[in-house]
């Protein structure tokens, strides 16, 4: 395993060293990880808590750290002495993988010391904001597919680990297996995959290409069809190797298409293949392909049964970063929490004070209706009515009778350790499609979605508007 | 070091056991890997070459590997006991970190045994077009910016690596530090930061925390300003605290503003430090900036001394990948080297067949005017005049009488080793300045740039004719 501890940015150690220096670096602090609407990005699949956990278990600063922030000549030795023994303490809390979650609303909660808690801001957000970020856009992806995407992207991640994460997040957002090994072999995925134009050209024919490939695997025999001329050339060798391979006892897999237009292709090729007797053989798409253009593939009737997404998914091409922060909501102050808020002269940019939890409500039908983010000692009587309003249209408010609650925010880490393993990436992946089926497809669609709502209790309302008022009062 | 002997698509190590099994794998084969434009990419800075060598040099299956491989039950044990002493044992030309490249030419040429130049295509397409990027961006970015631009983007990357090789990638690209301590480390890189709006909201108020970060920095006082109020409280504080500074021998560095209207804001603040008594005070601004802005920022009149950029260069947001590819050139047919092509009904798809090389073209002035992509024999006599033409249309033509040549792939790998080490980041760094300084701000302009020509010579082109024509004959 890489030691991570310096992966932060070099603020965050100087400011612990401010700290540390005033004697402040003790202080409780409790951090609110969330992210802001950016985009398309509506909604989000909250994915990477299992490496962010493990980066949290792992920190530790060893020797060559240490010498290395000596020579920088900006810390004292009181510092960095201090560093040598560094471990986590805190508390966190968190969603868990898979969970749907809204922009604003606190998806990891950071209770630590000072000290610690501002070391592990620059990881935490690094590593969530990437794989949420791609679980997001495999969610969006195979809200259109349906469940037959597999990851194809690795050539185009944005290094290594963007390649083997993104395909674990790909996973937690619906696809169903990549083509990335390592991916695979880390977190038992199932690899995919066939040959490239380069196997076919390495031939003098396609058609020698085909049979090779057949003969090296005559059950899985899943043939590109696309290096010469899809129509002319691909398609017909193919139903040519497939009839030698039935011959032989052996039923083909099908055809892949990687180029060209994949709606007339397709339709032209299900055609040969019906006719030629294989109405089961697939038709598998790829080549830059995305939820756009899968959406409308399907519209214009192509005749593709499993889609394999490159470029446009491993980087979340059309908004390729999550717009998630992590912001202090709350500092010991002479022995007791003290709320803080940051200020911004843009109304979305306010952060929400305090230490805090949410409540998710469900309807009736056992749908999602509404967040709401509460300080962390509001419960929730659903005994009763309950109604919750918009945190700047005020006057916009919703009254639930008949209801359940769920909390959102389990604690995780307790004393520095793990309150208990984390699930498997399968039982992240079987809670993100359950409760993505939670929520009524309109929050879902791709263009213009209804806005799910995510609001403020009445208590942690009236503490923002006070701390707003007293920051007025006091310049 | 981590094994990325698996970072593969599964369709290499498919492909790899068909080669096996016809007896094919240890044909000869030739790849090119080259980028095709995208958006706004019309040239591209190369970097990742160092990282790419690192990973062939390490290429092994270790044990753990090949037995994930036999559970997958589909690889032969001939296959397997093959990969066991699997090491690359080709040749690898390459051009400069560095260097400015452009569509279509071969920037990396890999020639090897079939079965091992297959399997690092996945690989070395994640590294180099990551890197390459990056590189890209940052150049577009300090070609506007100049060199005073800071790399920011850590909490915003695309997982660990993508920040870490992101910040290497933006120093070749002209960057001057990064915030990523842990790439500061590894590559020598200067580390920048100072401190975040949480230092400020860990005080009971913005004067006290500016007093403690100046205790703690007083040589390296740089404070930012915009938590509460830039203007009203942030500025006059710094103010403040600058003053206190100067009494104790001590000269302030600068503040930060992070948010807000930056023209304004700036031009504001520039005024306040320099009635204040602090003209030399530089004014460093960050927050969603990208070349774009910083050029708009600029000709606003914006008074900023140094930029900190951060998600839209680490993720290079306006094209988050960079469209690289690997293709085959050249097979052993029988003993001889046979050139192979791609089709495509997409012309700008049709590759370009055989093992090649490039000429660069000086003009008299030392500016680069044009690249030749030849046949890996071909030389140029510069003692007479040169004539070269554009590949589609091909009566336009450009001859050179008074010029210079060099070429661009250097072999960098021979017999599996690497021919000589490659140059630390510093030099990487001088060659990409050098090498950016050769060509007219006219290529590197944001808007509508002048396309640099790349061109076929006369027997590539023929050869390229040859084999379309072929292909063809025997549809």
């Amino acid at each position: 395993m890489r030691n991570l501890t310096l992966l932060t940015d070099l603020y965050q150690l100087t400011m612990m060293e401010g700290y540390l220096q005033c004697g402040t670096h003790q202080k409780t602090a409790v951090f609110d990880l969330f992210f802001r609407p950016k985009g398309e990005i509506n909604y989000a699949v909250f994915a990477g808590l299992q490496q962010a956990a493990e980066y949290i278990e792992d920190l530790h600063f060893d020797g060559e750290d240490l010498d290395y922030l000596k020579s920088l000549n900006c810390f004292s030795q009181a510092f960095l002495d201090k560093l040598k023994d560094f471990r986590f303490t805190g508390e966190i809390y968190s969603v868990r993988e898979g969970e749907m979650v809204f922009p604003y609303e606190p998806i990891v909660v950071v209770r630590a010391p000072l000290f610690e808690a501002q070391l592990v801001e620059t990881a935490l957000l690094n590593i969530l904001n990437h794989q949420t970020l791609i679980a997001t856009k495999a969610a969006r992806v195979t809200s259109v597919a349906g469940d037959n995407v597999m990851e194809f992207g690795l050539r185009r991640a944005q290094g290594p680990d963007a390649g083997i994460y993104g395909a674990r997040a790909a996973m937690i957002g619906g696809c169903n297996g990549t083509s990335n090994v390592l991916a695979a072999k880390m977190f038992g995925i199932p690899p995919k995959g066939t040959h490239a134009h380069s196997f076919v050209m390495s031939f003098d024919s396609e058609l020698e290409a085909f049979r090779a490939y057949a003969e090296s695997y005559p059950d899985n025999c899943l043939l590109l069809v696309d290096t010469y001329d899809t129509l002319r050339s691909g398609v017909p060798n193919a139903i040519k190797v497939f009839d030698e391979l039935r011959k032989k006892g052996h039923e083909p897999v099908g055809i892949r298409l990687d180029s060209g237009d994949l709606a007339y292709l397709s339709k032209k090729a299900r055609k040969m293949l019906d006719e030629a007797g294989y109405p089961k053989a697939v038709i598998c798409a790829s080549g830059d392909l995305d939820e756009v253009s899968i959406a409308s593939l399907k519209s214009q009737g192509a005749c593709i049964d499993s889609w394999g997404v490159g470029t446009k998914l491993i980087t979340s091409e059309s908004v390729p970063s999550l717009g998630g922060v992590y912001k202090m909501a709350e500092i010991e102050d002479g022995g007791v929490m003290r709320p803080v808020i940051k200020i911004s002269e843009n109304p979305a940019k306010i952060t929400n004070p305090g230490f805090k939890k949410i409540w998710r409500i469900y309807g009736k039908e056992g749908m999602a209706e509404a967040d709401l983010i509460c300080l962390a000692d509001e419960n929730i009587d659903t005994s009763r009515p309950l109604t919750i309003f918009h945190p700047q249209e005020t006057w916009k408010k919703t009254t639930f009778t008949d209801y359940t609650v769920r909390p959102l925010l389990d604690k995780v880490f307790e004393d520095g350790k793990l309150v208990r393993p984390l699930p498997p990436l399968s039982e992240a992946m079987a809670f993100a499609r359950a409760e993505r089926a939670t929520f009524w497809d309109e929050y879902k669609r791709l263009e213009k979605p209804h806005i799910f709502k995510v609001d403020l209790s009445q208590k942690l309302f009236d503490l923002k508007n006070s701390l707003l008022e007293e920051r007025h009062a006091t310049k």
